[in-house]
């Protein structure tokens, strides 16, 4: 184990020693250094990189808290294994692996080769009414998760998600854990009206009801969450201890990232958030992590769309302390 | 010619059918509707990038407005010759060509077979006592730089530059086309500290006092400009009149596209801003352009490093719109 201080230091002088401004490359630099960190090396690699996409249902779904049916989840993960998804085309764009995971989806199992079939239940029950699932089944979900994550083989992992409801399921389980009010987390999703954006936090409110103000992660996800969130966020704990870089998608992505981070926080080197959403709770939750998001689209898509986005910077950020010249090397001068 | 009207309708209409919720991918929707106008194609492509570094020398950076010395221009053109500038390592990692052009490095001419040598003087007059270079020195800038614009063979022309004094050299062509004060636009450039800045600032308005408060692009140009800012704004009227996507860096490049834009306005289609530099003219720049960059990542290096992380964006939102599923053609339902 090197000295984390004099490590520290030794990442920083790289960086400073590079041919440019002391500085200069602003957030890149700050990356460059969490990338070190991460892979413990002066020489570090985000050259790979592999999403996985968890597809779930939610019972909530029936209650209305969406603009498009629960039908769309199946539909959508048809659409990733024919790739012809915004996350297939950004992943074919950028060079990244895709992946999908039946985490929960309704409806008779997808036999499809390249699906990763490992479906707890089809879809959550409705937690407006009930809790979600069984402690058995989150459990199963965040081990199942767990060694997703750990066999990820690229340098990077980036983690995405697709289930008609989730992000009634994110800002109940983000609210039960950060202790904040419905109505600061609740937004408009896949493209609620104000009519339905009123109806959808009445009904989380509703759901909140139903469980003491604040709740550790465990009860939250077994009381709101969905198989993908939970799954996603045994797989940033499992790909975390096998000291890949971890890539964070949106609003969702930042829930289970949050929920990780309430099981183990010595996983917080590790995770990279990807771009701040559009999604109205997605601020809050990276205001309460300190997460400083790389890219502002106003994306509001999820499948790991923001992910595939941000990759490019991370691999840049990457090789630029582990190929660029430094004044010495290159022979030039310094500062007046 | 398709009807203007009509096109864009079609271009919306495709967009809005994609397998995503209505506007989820937020300003790569708005990327993807510039791209398909510039290359009048609902199916466009931005799979190829070709960076062109302009470098030159000031004689203004003799009075002390940098932090750097001169010599550090000519060093860093070797420096990107040999591949080991941030430009070159941001290059490789998302897959664009570099090509560099000596438009008035100061010194012997640099022998070197990969660099396009387009040399009009070894760096301009000091634009602080005198106009920075002739209106014959300009034309030939701006007619060299519109050939080499009009040469460029990649679906996206991205530009950069380097030459100790340039921010400058910006400060003060912009002050003048915007008529805004030079305490304004002047920045740190390179890593100025407070007394640095206040040296540059004052020397900078002095330069100013020559001539009236504003003049137009070419007069701005002569008095106060760099070969490379000259020879790059050439660069990007030729690129847009052969229909290429031109991606325009930080704050000098985009004092090189606002000085573009005076010359020839339509050229406003095909510029695409990169990025949202530290530098404390750009914003100033960009609001009066009414650009909305991409990026913003707190860098104030320059060499298109700004351009190169976002042309990776640029690619994806043409992708987006030539590859994605429409909710017909994947079989998924729309909003309830």
């Amino acid at each position: 184990m090197v000295d984390p201080i004099n490590f520290s230091s030794a990442v920083r002088a790289s960086i400073d020693n590079k041919t440019k401004p002391l500085g200069s490359l602003g957030l890149i630099e700050t990356l460059a250094a969490q990338i070190a960190e991460i892979q413990q090396s002066l020489i570090p690699c985000a050259d790979t990189c592999t999403l996985t996409i968890f597809a779930a249902d939610h019972g909530m779904a029936r209650a209305g808290v969406s603009a498009f049916p629960s039908e769309v989840t199946r539909q959508m993960v048809l659409n990733f294994l024919s790739g012809g998804a915004a996350a297939n085309v950004f992943a074919r764009s950028v060079g990244a692996s895709v992946q999908v995971v039946d985490a929960g989806v309704n409806g008779a199992p997808i036999d499809h080769p390249d699906l990763i079939r490992q479906c707890i239940a089809t879809g959550t029950r409705n937690a407006i009414e009930e809790p979600a699932m069984t402690k058995e089944h989150l459990i199963t979900a965040l081990t199942t998760g767990e060694e997703i994550g750990r066999a990820v083989s690229s340098d990077v992992a980036a983690f995405g998600e697709m289930g008609i409801g989730n992000t009634s399921s994110a800002t109940l389980v983000s609210s039960k854990i950060l202790r904040l009010p419905i109505e600061q987390l609740a937004g408009r999703g896949t493209g609620l009206d104000d009519a339905g954006l009123a109806r959808k936090t009445q009904l989380l409110a509703e759901a909140a009801l139903r469980t003491p103000d604040q709740l550790d992660a465990v009860t939250a996800l077994s009381e709101y969450g969905g198989f993908e969130i939970a799954m996603m966020c045994g797989a940033m704990l499992g790909a975390s201890e096998i000291g890949r870089i971890v890539l964070v998608d949106g609003f969702i992505a930042s829930v289970a990232a949050l929920s990780a981070l309430e099981l183990r926080p010595e996983c917080r080197t590790n995770l990279i958030f990807a771009h701040s959403s559009a999604e109205a709770g997605h601020r809050r939750v990276l205001e309460a992590i300190d997460a400083r998001p790389l890219l502002n689209l106003n994306m509001r898509l999820g499948e790991g769309t923001g992910a595939l986005l941000a990759w490019p910077l991370v691999k840049a950020a990457a090789a630029m302390l582990r190929e660029m010249a430094s004044f010495n090397s290159a022979g030039v001068s310094g500062p007046d």
